[in-house]
């Protein structure tokens, strides 16, 4: 059913709510549309005219100013007029429901909304929802998705290391509450990667996780064995509190990747994070600034991948 | 007093800050240039160069981010730079006062500002006061008026109802309280509508409101009997704590628009609501997405009906 | 060691972050290039493409909108996209370090940071972080400096009086804790005045303050004696509190500019004031609001000298 919604009855991509129901290729033309605009990054006047006098709406129910900047700068280079807008403390709290605060910006005649929810399946429902020459792109939504995050991801592992086919992936922290680690499975396993495992400890792994196609360790040594990508979660502070974790230090003594443990993976192994960064809680500074963080290339390759699902929902990727 | 300050000497809009002072043909001014930007804002690139190098000022001393929205929106198609301010918790509340606010932003070449206030006369106030070349939009003071609010109504009902001189309007619910129905009557009045009707309990009606031309009701069906437009006005929740109404479900039960309550009115009746609305409180869901409901237009159209009134104030109507 | 950072090998001006190292053409040139934004200020258009495609990041640590409007408005007259960020309550909440929120936003290929801290040296500590393509502006840190504040306070000065070497200009009010006060000293030294004041009583003076070469006065008649420009500064209400100054109204009696008191100067005296000014506090609303009064062509003129700092900063002032 997500695939449907994805995707227009002649097959471009409409909306952009999850890597799960999306087409190898598409995972792909993400990535190539991606590097047209990284090149276009680095010219001294950074600005496309794709999308002039088109209206994107950053609509974030939750805020994160750090991704909402992700999307207010890609959509400046491609020309678009930006709204943002954080609506928890606005209209929806007069007694709206989240589509009637949708519908009102939507017949405002703007193009794009930007979701991002603390609730599994808002950026979906607003999908189903919204006409067709609306589109919808997922910002992050509860536990569930944050598909712009795992194709910047995907993108920087090809930067670094050229093609999928015989990478090994370990994914270490809170695999039971990430959104990004689902989306980063699922983007792995479609672009063909040789093995993805996670890393946790028992009370962050959720409950059949291995039929995803992935393998499971509670060690992390033993789980960074010889692998070529290291993707460091962030560990949300709050799950101390309830449990989750017996103390900060025993995580960091047990989980957190310095420079011993980073021993254990190849050589040549890259380290992702996608920030921000909780120093010498799941990463020591020494490693996360170390030369083989790709951290802030990360961030960098967020920005054109942002673009490039803008240009596709939106614009018309063929344009570019 | 009024009148002078909305036109120049030369009889061209200079400000608006009220209907009630308005001639007629500015009304219809204001609805035939907002008539070519709604054409303009189903093209694809949504955006005129009419007020490029031009400087909005958003200063909502009153926060309402659906309002400044569509002042963005309609500042942004017309190619103005924005500027978002709420004054609350900047520099008003280190001592200054609201003039010297004013006075500061104008300094930095700013050329239009869009004021909301809770007291009735700020934006009056602030024209007064200003030089010019600058230019005041009052959206929304205090009780007294929200003239932009009444003229994407006036626009959306002829754009439904073709004419005004055969119509009758009612106008229900708090009408003791609202701004916005204040700027309706005179507009409704001043385009000559056929009749004017105010529903509303005792409580919520302003003593000698016949004196503004329209006939009060406290029945709804008897209020509604006929009519071509229905409009409903949102109800403040904080007025129930103040005892203006027994109780939400019996303030719903004696005058929420409901598919039995619709029945009365005309059978091509048509219903609007400035929004946001209280699902179940003044109107019910099902009348509120029906077939009969332009709540949606209205929003549509109060895009082109601000870029209208911006057009005119700052860059001079003639070259839409 | 300021010097060698504010300036690139080829001595252009690279960042902007105190008066304190900068040489006297320097000066003259920010001077001399805001004089060209000052007349483009007055056209129909106030727009120019020398900034196009460039995004300047407004990184706010420490709440200000009215400078932060400046400096918005400054870039978006010179074409530049801009990003808002007071991240208190975002990314830094989270965890980050200063330098992690930096290196983020730089990674976004970002140009142009104006950065306002209440500590000093944070944005220097920043510009010792950059690569060297991005650009710090200094817009207020701590108590050390506020360098474009000064300069916007030099050209009004110029402005009025043509040339700096004749001037006699008395600083009034809490030079212990002003930034302002502080990069004004440093910048009338540079540019030549005849004598510099400065008029506080004893709890607001700085230990030492005369090596910086300025007269000080305790007696607010005596410093203002035969002087030519007058620079009133913001009172701290807060340092009430703590037992600076006895009460506001012993303040006023001492310290305030009044009409009396400006009888002390020279006819001819011009009155400045960074703002947000407290009325009857520091300065009498008759005189602020007189004729002598050069507080609102002190806000003009900050947008020229903005534009012309970014300018000269980022886009090459010989474009201009």
């Amino acid at each position: 059913m997500s695939r449907d919604l994805q995707y227009t009855d002649n097959g471009k991509l409409r909306h952009f709510l999850t890597i799960e129901d999306l087409r190898k290729e598409t995972l792909e033309q993400i990535l190539s549309t991606a590097d047209k605009f990284t090149q276009f990054g680095q010219r001294e006047i950074k600005k496309l005219p794709l999308l002039r006098g088109h209206t994107v709406v950053n609509l974030f129910f939750e805020n994160s100013s750090r991704t909402r900047t992700t999307f207010e700068i890609a959509a400046k280079r491609l020309s678009a007029d930006v709204i943002n807008l954080n609506p928890d403390t606005s209209s929806t709290s007069k007694g709206e429901t989240l589509l009637d605060t949708v519908d009102i910006l939507e017949a405002m005649h703007t193009d794009l909304f930007i979701i991002r929810h603390a609730k599994s399946g808002v950026a979906e429902l607003i999908a189903q929802h919204v006409p067709d020459h609306v589109h919808i792109i997922n910002a992050g939504d509860g536990q569930h998705a944050h598909p712009t995050q795992a194709m910047l991801d995907m993108f920087t592992i090809r930067q670094y290391k050229g093609s999928f086919h015989e990478l090994r992936v370990t994914i270490v922290g809170d695999i039971l509450h990430s959104r990004v680690a689902r989306s980063q499975i699922h983007a792995l396993n479609s672009l063909g990667v040789h093995e993805i495992r996670v890393v946790a400890p028992n009370s962050l792994l959720p409950a059949q996780i291995e039929r995803l196609g992935v393998h499971t360790y509670t060690d992390l040594l033993q789980g960074l064995d010889g692998v070529d990508v290291i993707i460091m979660l962030r560990l949300q502070k709050e799950r101390m509190h309830n449990a989750y974790i017996p103390s900060e230090q025993e995580y960091f003594n047990l989980y957190g990747l310095t420079t011993d443990s980073l021993a254990a993976a190849a050589d040549d192994a890259i380290i992702m994070h996608p920030g921000p960064i909780n120093r010498g809680l799941e990463i020591s500074s020494e490693v996360a600034d170390g030369p083989r963080s790709v951290i802030l290339p990360q961030v960098t390759n967020g920005i054109a991948v942002r673009m490039a699902v803008m240009a596709m929902t939106l614009g018309g990727a063929s344009d570019v």
